[in-house]
């Protein structure tokens, strides 16, 4: 009984890194992919709470000797809102992995909080699946994948092999092309930083403002033993993730202060 | 001089919990309030990213010797895109704290990674502000606030008074208005849950499947300690939160996976 390996992300069914992901996928079990219609980038962990939601059959292959099965689905919801209805309505059985991207940009650092690929994996943890976002950081339509493939490939096998923690996903993200050949994967935090210059100020023909999202990524935060570090040095970096904020060492300071 | 409040949520400007929150903030400092013209209740940390954003006034009041000064503008962001685009456009300083809600309904244990009202506070905490998030658990539309209300002055004052930790914001959830009085405030982590049995499956006339968002509660988490114990005993929940994901405490144990 070949494994069952849900599939999501945020930029679309029709985008580039989903399709590689999936023909990696289906070397390894058979494949539901739940993906949008449209882009959804920067949807974090956003759900759907005022339209119902529909999904489209896009795709469906049958399984042979070497390849899974892969059923293709493109719904109007959020990728957050894509792993829950696929798991309840579209899959016949409990998935054994869930692996959503590959995205299009960078989701290390402080992107992986806005990204609807990586919001898509922790909500796959907190229901309890082993979970992995994939991005490369080269933002354009049609990256050269062939770097990262082996990876992708590697460390999908060895999150169905072993498992994961119950309630992690791995944040993993691919240096930019141009840097050649990928050195190897690192395990990291996240880099703390801050996107400044967000909103482009512009007058509309009626003389009147509006605002376009732009912003300029500032990060000093580039110590060996974090994302930023592995990805400019060459490597590819993994980030275990835990869906939870809690500032555990801040409780303390907390207390003190409103006692 | 008079601090500078700037105040969002996900209600939309017209809710109650914002309206309450605005008359605490003006006994405190100047207020700049950045609402959303409708509901964005679970827009979490999403950006809006495929159109401008407008904002526009609804209403300015001078400050007068006892009570700061107020504007509020609605946008058709998101929560998050709206203190970026306030801090940006909007405000005359660097605001002295930021304050979201007070949400109508739980933003306690998992809740807070949907949150578009902790999105708000969350991305304040990323640019090192001062930041708090405020909800009531009755997720109706006319709560009675007045056991809240000395507990939120009270946070916003000791927040302006002694400063926060950068990058911390506050997580503060008031227990349901049928249990009485608060009792007190408790410094807490978030329970950990999940939200079952999410999507309700119905049929269009044409006989072609929708799915509406629902879902079930699921929290077996509740030792004293979370903040699910501290509002089901009476209390005020209080977390720290730190805008990251990083399970520093899984990194060994993913690279034995790897290696």
């Amino acid at each position: 009984m070949k494994p069952l390996i849900l599939i999501s992300n945020d930029d679309g069914y029709q985008a580039k890194g989903l399709l590689v992901l999936t023909g990696i996928a289906r070397q390894l079990g058979n494949v539901v992919v739940m993906s949008t219609e449209l882009n959804a980038s920067a949807k974090s962990m956003s759900l759907t709470t005022n339209m119902p939601l529909r999904a489209r059959l896009i795709e469906k292959v049958e399984d042979t000797e070497e390849l899974g099965s892969v059923e293709v689905y493109a719904s109007n919801g959020t990728p957050t809102d894509n792993i829950k209805l696929a798991v309840e309505h579209f899959c016949s059985s409990r998935p054994d992995l869930v692996v959503s991207g590959i995205n299009h940009g960078s989701n290390a650092s402080i992107n992986v909080l806005y990204s609807g690929t990586l919001g898509a994996a922790l909500e796959a943890a907190i229901s309890g699946y082993p979970a992995i976002g994939f991005s490369i950081l080269d933002p354009i339509p049609e990256p050269d994948f062939s770097y990262c493939e082996p990876y992708v490939e590697l460390i999908m096998r060895l999150s169905l092999e072993k498992g994961l923690e119950k309630g992690l996903c791995l944040n993993v993200n691919f240096p930019y092309t141009q840097l050649g050949p990928i050195k190897g994967m690192k395990v990291c935090r996240a880099s703390k930083a801050e996107w400044t210059d967000s909103y482009q100020k512009r007058l509309d023909p009626m003389s009147k403002p509006y605002y376009w999202l732009t912003g300029k990524f500032e990060c000093t935060d580039n110590d060996e033993g974090t994302d930023q570090w592995a990805l400019a040095n060459g490597y590819a970096s993994i980030v275990p993730l835990r869906p939870d904020y809690t500032a555990f060492d801040a409780i303390d300071a907390i207390n003190n202060m409103i006692l």
